[in-house]
C-alpha cells in the first residue's frame, strides 16, 4: 500500500515529498533514478595498496596473512625482509604517471556510462584524504594526492559518466573490527568511529552517483548501520535525487534490499530477475587488482566481454567491466585495447544496449547464442538480436520472434537492403543472410539484426511489464 | 579538611579506602608514592618515526610542515622526492637490532630507578600496538614489535627499575583533533576516539608506575578529560597504588596540579619548590630525539651533567636524562658512555642522592659550586656537601654548614682520615683539604663531603619540614 | 675470383678447409647460413637497467644526462632525490618474475624461428656474469641472476628457435671509452680492456647462433677491432658453421660489410635489395625498452604488423619483431597478444613466408597492398600473394602475374575450390572473388593467394636469381 | 755499496740525481722523507660500501659469502631479500652529511699530523671517480661525489696535515683476480687493467703523501708490479720528494721492503725495532669500518690509547689510529670524542711525543708503565718518561735514567717548581712526587717527566743511533 502511493506521488512529480524512513519496506519502495537503468555500462576500478605488491589479488593482505596460500608466502619470502608488513608497501603507491583526465579519456571511449572508483577496499586504506583514516590514506602516505576528488573532477570536467564510489563496510584487520567480532557485534566502536564517518564524509566530499557497498557478508545491517546510512542518504544527502546504490548492506541483504541487486561476484544469471541488477566482472579473470604477473590467458577476449555484455542486458542487468591500475597510475594497454574496442563495438551497436528493457525472450529458442534486447518507439516496440556467433550458411532460424507482414529485419552497420524472410515451418522466422563481402561487414565479436514490427512485440506487455514495473520500484 | 583526613588515614593504612573524584582538589590530595622521590634519578627515551630522518629533532614533522624552517625544507629537497610523505618513512623504522635487555642493563647501570619510554609523541605513531592506531603502529608498520610490552618486560625481569611512560595528549596533525580544534574545542571527537582510549589501553595492558603526559599546552584539561582518567588511575586501575604521574594534563596544570611537577622541559629552578618536581634534559643539548649529525660539543659533559644532578637533586627535584635510540634500536655509544659514567658517580656517591631530602640549605652561601643534600639518620641528619670543582688550594669554606663538636667530616669514597675543619670567622666552618695524591682521589666530576653532627642540622625541621610535607601531599 | 673459388669449395663441400682473414673481402665472401634466410621472423628483447626508470626509452641515461631532455628531467626531479644516480637503479632491476620457459613459449608461439636477446646495451650493463664488468652486470647487482644463460637454456630445451645476442660495441658512458675518444680513437683501451674481451667471452660462454652487434656509429672498425673478431668467429669459434652477424662493426660498415644488413633501425626500403637484410622494429612505436606509459596508440595494430611482415620478407628481408620486459620479468600482456596472433597468422599463411625468396616483382603494379614471395617446388615456382586488404567487390585485378593454361589461384586456409580468373586486358590477372561467408573467412590482418603455373613463374631467374646468388655471397 | 753511494749522494743534498730501480735494493734505499717519522700521529678512516650494513666489519662481504659466518647470514636472512646482492648496497652510501671541513676540523684537533683514507678497500669500490672501475665508485653510484678528492681539498685548506690514501692491491671478488688467481697468478690481467692503472691514477690525480698499500698476502710483488710503481713512484711523480710509503707490496715485502713497516695490522712489538714502523689500530677494538652496534666496551678507553701512543713512539712507531665514519658522513662523537681528548693530551704533552727519537731505553726497567723518548736539544738530549699511572705514594724510582748534578726533573704541564730526587741506591734515581693537589694536576690518562742532563743521555749513541740510522734509511 505504502508502494502505491509512493510511485504515485512519483507519477505526480512530488518525490520531493517522500520522506525515508531506516528500515528496509520504505528504503526498498525508492525507485530507483532512471539514470541508472539506462546506463548499462560502467567501468569498475580497483585501485589500492594491494596495487604495490600486485601479485595474487586485491586479497593479497588476507590470502597472505590469514589464509597463508604458499605463493603469497613465497612471494614474500624471496621478495621482502621477514618482518616487512602490509602497511609497509603503502610509499611504494608512488602514483607517478597517475592522469585522470588520461582515465576520463579512456573510459569515455570505452562506451561505459559511469565509473565506480574503488575509494576503499578490505585493507582500510582511503584513497581520499579521510579524516578517519589518519596516515593510512593515499594523501598521508603514498601518492600524496586525493586519488578520488582527482579523478572526480576529471570525470566531470571532461566526460558525461555518472560518478560512483566503492566502499567496503569492514576492514579484515582493523583492530576495532575485530574487537566487535569478539564482542559477538554487540558492540559497534568499529561503525561508529570508523566506517560510518567515513562514509558520510565520502558522499558529502564527492557526491557520487552510486555509492556501491561491499564487505557486507561479516555482520548484520544493524552493525553496519546502512539503513540510517540510506535514509540519510535518500532524505538528506546532497545526492538525494540521483543516487543509486547496491544491495550490500549487511549479511542479510544481498539480492534483497537495496537498489540495484549485485548478488554475487561474475553474477550472470541468465535469466530475467525481478529486480535491477548488475554484473560486475573483470577483465582479468582471476583477479580486481592490477597483477603484474597476469598473462594473456587471464584476460577476457573481446568474443567473452561482447557476450556477458549481451547476456547481462537482455537479461535486466547493467554491466560493470573491471580494470585495475598499477601502482603507478596507469591502466595497462592490454585494458585499455579492451575497453576501447567495447567502445568500437558500442559505437555501432549501442541503440540495442543503451536504454532497452528486456524483451519477451531473452534468449533465442532455436539458435543458441542469439540475445534480445527491446526499445520503444513511436510505432511499437523494436526487438534486437544479438548475434553473438556469425549464422553459419545463408539462414538463420529464430524460435522467438514471431514475424507480421510489417516485419522489417535489417543489420546494424551494414548498408545493404534489409534482409528477407519466412515464416518458420514451426513459428518464428527464417532469415535470409546475404553473402556479404568481409569489407562490408559490420565489425566483429557480434551483430545485432533489428527487428521491427513483429508481430509479438506486444508480448512484452504481460510477464515483462510486470517485471520491469517491479525492477523500478 | 578533606585533605587533613586523607593524610590521616595514609598515616593508618588505610588508602584503600580513599576514592578520588574527578576534580583537582581531590586529585591532587593522592600522596605521591614515596618510590618516586627516593629515585631521584630516570631515564628518559625519546623513540619514534623521527628517529628515521633523525635529523633535527623529534620536531621533525611539525618543523618541516608547519614551521618551515629552512634547514628541514633543503634536508627532505636533497634526499627525498618531492611527494614524500612524513608517513612513509615508517616502513625505514627498523629497529633490527633492538635488544631491550641490553638496554636494561645500560639504564641499569646509569644508577637510574626508573624509566620513562616515548610510547607515542606527537607524531600520534604508537610504539605499541594500540587498537586505536591501526597501521600508525610499532606493529604494524616497520620494526613489527610491540616496543612498548618488549622493553617493559626486560626492565621488569632484568633490573629493579620502574617502568614508565611517556605519552602525548594530542598530536599535530591527526585530522580529528584538527576538527576538534577548529570547532573550538566544543567537540571530543579525537579524545573520544584516539588518545583517551588509548591512554587507558596502555595503562591496562604495560602497568607503568608513571604516566608522563606531555601535549597538554593545547587546550583544556576538560577537553582532554584528563582528570576523568587520572581518578580512574587513581581508584580503579591496576597501578592505582603505585603509579606517579606529571603535570600536564591542560593547559591549565602546568606546576599547579598532578602529581610531580615538569613545568617546562629542562626545568632547573636553583631553588626549592614547594613541590615534588622533576627535571627532564637531554644528554643533547637540541634534541630528545636521535640526531645523526650531533656533534661532540651538542652533547653535555659529564661535569655538566653531575652538576645538573647535584642542583636538581638539591632543590628537591628529580632528574630525568633524556637519550635517543637510532631508528635500528640501539643506544649510541657517547650515550652509553654518558649514563656508565653517572653509574659510575652514584656508585660512589650515591648515598648523597638516593632517598635524600633537601636541606635547609640548597647551595652554599660562600662558596659557589656546592650543593647539598640531607638524610635522616639514626644520630640526626646527615648533611651532604656535593663539591662541582675541587677546592683550590688546601682550604674550603662553606657558609652554610655551623659545625659542633660532634661534627665529623668525611670526604665519600676517600679511605683516609676525616678532614679536620675550624669555625668560620663569620660563622660556618673552614675545611682542611689534606693533600691527596692523584691515585687516592675518589672519581672525578663531583665530590661529596658527609657532614655529620652539624649544629644546624636540626634546622631543617621549621622551613623545609614544611615544605616537604607539601611536597608529598 | 676469390669468391668465385670460395663458392666452388664451398659447393664441393669443403667449407671446412676456409679460411677468413680479417679484412672485408675475406670476411664478406663468408656465406650467409642458409637458416637464416629461411627464418625469415625473429623477435628482439630489450631489457637492461633502461627497463627500471621504464620511461622514455632504453636511451634514458643519454638523454637524461647529455640530451637532458626536459621530460627526463622532470621525472628524475618528481621521483627521486637530487643525487640519485643510473647506477643506483640497478638493485631495482629485481626480475622476480622472471620466467625463461614463459618467454620461450610466447616467442614460439609467435612463428619466429630465432631471438635476439639484448646482452648488453649502451649503458655497459651485461645481463650475463662478465669477468669484464665487476658489479655491472645481472649477478653483481639486481637479478642476482645469469639473465643470458637461462633464456640461452630455455630456448634451447623448449624450442627449436635459434638463440642470438645483441651486444653494444660501445657504452656512452664508460670512462675508458671517453678516454679513447678524446685520444681521437689512437688509444683503445676500451676495446682492449672491456668490449672485445666480453664479446669473445658472449661467444663462447652462450654459443650465439646471431651476434648482432650494435653502437657502431660512434668509431672506425679498425679501433673496435671488429675484423679480428669475426675472423675469430668464422675460423674458431665454436659456433663458426652456424652464426651470422649483422652489419653494425664500426662507422664505416653498415649496409656495406658483414653478414645481414640491417643499415638502420626499422630500416624497410619497400624494394629488393641485392643483399640479405633484416628491419629490426619494435611493437612499441617510440621505445624498445619497456615504458610503464606506454598507451595504446603508441603500440602498432595487428594490421601494422603484418603489413611489416609481407613487405618485409617480400623485398628480401628478416622482420625482427621488438618487444621489451618489465623490470620484474614479464613480457607485458599486450605484447604477448600480439606475438600470439602473429603466430596465429603465420600458423596459417607461413608456407608464404618461411623459405620463400623474392619474387621478380616485389609489390604488385595495379592493386596497392599486396605483395609477393616465391618459392620452388618440384613442378616450378608457387608465388604468394599476400593481400592486406580483402579485395572491394568481387573482382581483384593482379598487375605482375602472368597466367597460363596451367594457373591454378587458390585462398591459403580456405576450404572453398580455386578462384576462377581472366586473363587482364593490358596483361596480369581478373581474379574472380567468390562470396565467402564470415564464418569460412581464413583469419583477418592479411590473406595469401597462392598461385601456380604463372607463366612468369620463370623470370624469377634472370633479374632475382643474381641478386639472391649476391646476397647468399 | 749501492746504499753506501746513495747515502753518500743524499749527504751531498744530491737527491735529485738519484734514480731508483725497480729492486727492493735499491727501492729500500730511499731515505724515509723526515716529516713521516716526526709527525708521529696520523688517523686513519675506513669508508666505503661497508659503511652501508655497517654490520660485522669492513670484511663484511667475504666473511659473508666466503666465510659463511652465521651472525652475517642471519643478519642478511632477517634484513634483506633473499637475492639482494652486496652490490645492491650502494646506492644507500648516501653521505649525504659529508662535510669534509668538519672531518678536517676533528683531525686537527686530535694532535694528528696525517690522514690515511681509504680509497679503495677490498670490495674494489673506489671512494674517487676511477675511470677503471666503471660504475663501482663514489661518482657513479650512492654519494655521487668525490669522497677522496673533497678531502684532500678540505685538508690542505684547512690545516697543515699530510694527506694519505690507503688502497688495497687485490680486491676479493673481482673476476680477473679470481681469473689470475685460477692461473696460478701467471696471468696479471687484473693489475694491469685494474689496480695498476687505478694505482697511478690515485696517485697522480691527488698527490698524497702517504701511499698506504694493503692486499699484499694474496701474491707476489712481481704479480702486482709493485716495484714498478714505487720505482715511478720515487723517480717521476708528483709527490717523488715528500711521499712515503708502507711495506705491503706483495707476499714477500712485509716487515721487510718498502717505506715505513707496518708488518701486521695492530702492530705494537714493545721493542725498538730497526726499522721505522707504524702501528696502525682502531678505536673500535673489532672493526676498522663504522659498526652501527658497536657497544661501549667495544670502544679503547683513553687510557688505553694514550698507553698505545707511549708504547709505540717510544719503540721508535708512529701511531695511526682508526676511525669509521657511517653512511651518511659523520663520524660518531664517541669517536670525536676520543679524537679531540686525544688532541687535549698531546695538546699539553705533545713535546715528548713530536718529533722525538727513541731512548737508549724504551721502557722503565724498575717500574712499569713508563715509556721513554728522547729529543735533541742545543745542551744535549732530554729524555721523557711518560708514565702511564700516577705513582702511588710519593716516590717514583726509575732504574733507567742516571742523574747528573745537572738533571733537573720536572712535571710537563704542571706549574710548581721541578721535583727533588736522590740516586737510586743500585742506580737510577727516586723521584720525590710533591703532593699536587687535585686542581693543579696536568690532565689524565698520561702524565710527563722531562728529564734534562741525565749522565746517561749519552747513552744514546753507541746502540740506538745505529738503529736511527738504520731505520731512517
Amino acid at each position: 500500500m505504502l508502494r502505491r502511493i509512493i510511485s504515485l506521488l512519483l507519477l505526480l512529480g512530488a518525490c520531493q515529498a517522500v520522506h525515508y524512513t531506516p528500515d528496509w519496506e520504505s528504503l526498498d519502495s525508492r525507485p530507483l533514478p532512471a539514470w541508472y537503468d539506462e546506463s548499462k555500462v560502467g567501468i569498475f576500478i580497483h585501485w589500492g595498496v594491494f596495487s604495490v605488491p600486485s601479485y595474487g589479488s586485491e586479497w593479497f593482505w588476507y590470502n597472505w596473512k590469514t589464509q597463508q596460500l604458499p605463493a603469497l608466502s613465497f612471494f614474500m619470502q624471496e621478495n621482502y625482509r621477514p618482518n616487512f608488513t602490509y602497511a609497509d608497501f603503502a610509499p611504494q603507491f608512488t602514483a607517478e604517471f597517475y592522469d585522470p583526465n588520461k582515465w576520463a579519456d579512456i573510459f569515455n571511449a570505452s562506451g561505459a556510462n559511469y565509473i565506480v572508483l574503488v575509494t576503499k577496499h578490505h585493507e582500510g586504506f582511503t584513497n581520499w584524504p579521510s579524516k578517519y583514516s589518519f596516515n593510512w590514506n593515499a594523501m598521508d602516505v603514498g601518492p600524496n594526492r586525493d586519488l578520488v576528488g582527482d579523478l572526480a573532477t576529471a570525470i566531470r570536467k571532461k566526460t558525461k559518466l555518472h560518478f560512483g564510489v566503492y566502499h567496503s563496510l569492514f576492514e579484515w584487520y582493523h583492530p576495532l573490527f575485530l574487537q566487535d567480532q569478539a564482542n559477538g557485534f554487540k558492540t559497534q566502536d568499529f561503525v561508529k568511529s570508523k566506517t560510518m564517518p567515513e562514509l558520510y564524509e565520502l558522499v558529502t566530499q564527492y557526491k557520487p552517483d552510486i555509492v556501491w557497498s561491499d564487505g557486507d557478508w561479516m555482520a548484520s545491517d544493524d552493525y553496519f548501520m546502512s539503513k540510517n546510512f540510506l535514509a540519510w542518504l535518500y532524505n538528506e544527502s546532497p545526492v538525494k535525487d540521483t543516487v543509486v546504490v547496491n544491495d550490500r548492506w549487511g549479511n542479510n541483504t544481498r539480492c534483497k534490499h537495496g537498489g540495484f541487486w549485485n548478488c554475487e561476484d561474475h553474477f550472470d544469471p541468465g535469466t530475467l530477475l525481478p529486480h535491477k541488477w548488475e554484473n560486475c566482472m573483470t577483465v582479468d579473470k582471476y583477479s580486481w587488482g592490477f597483477r603484474r604477473n597476469t598473462k594473456l590467458q587471464d584476460i577476457h577476449t573481446m568474443d567473452e566481454l561482447i557476450e556477458q555484455l549481451a547476456r547481462t542486458v537482455s537479461c535486466g542487468g547493467n554491466l560493470l567491466v573491471n580494470v585495475g591500475p598499477t601502482k603507478y597510475g596507469e591502466i595497462a594497454p592490454i585494458y585499455e585495447e579492451r575497453l576501447r574496442q567495447m567502445g568500437q563495438w558500442l559505437a555501432m551497436n549501442g541503440e540495442a544496449i543503451y536504454g532497452t528493457k528486456p524483451w519477451t525472450f531473452q534468449n533465442d529458442t532455436t539458435t543458441a547464442g542469439v540475445w534480445y534486447t527491446a526499445k520503444k518507439s513511436a510505432e511499437g516496440n523494436v526487438v534486437y538480436a544479438i548475434l553473438l556467433q556469425w549464422p553459419e550458411g545463408n539462414v538463420l532460424k529464430l524460435g522467438a520472434p514471431q514475424p507480421s507482414t510489417e516485419t522489417k529485419v535489417t543489420l546494424i552497420g551494414y548498408k545493404g537492403t534489409p534482409f528477407t524472410f519466412q515464416k518458420g515451418s514451426g513459428g518464428g522466422m527464417v532469415i535470409n543472410i546475404p553473402t556479404i563481402t568481409f569489407d562490408q561487414m559490420p565489425g566483429q565479436w557480434g551483430w545485432v539484426l533489428k527487428l521491427e514490427g513483429l508481430s509479438n512485440q506486444a508480448t512484452v506487455a504481460p510477464r515483462v511489464q510486470d517485471l520491469l514495473q517491479k525492477m523500478n520500484g
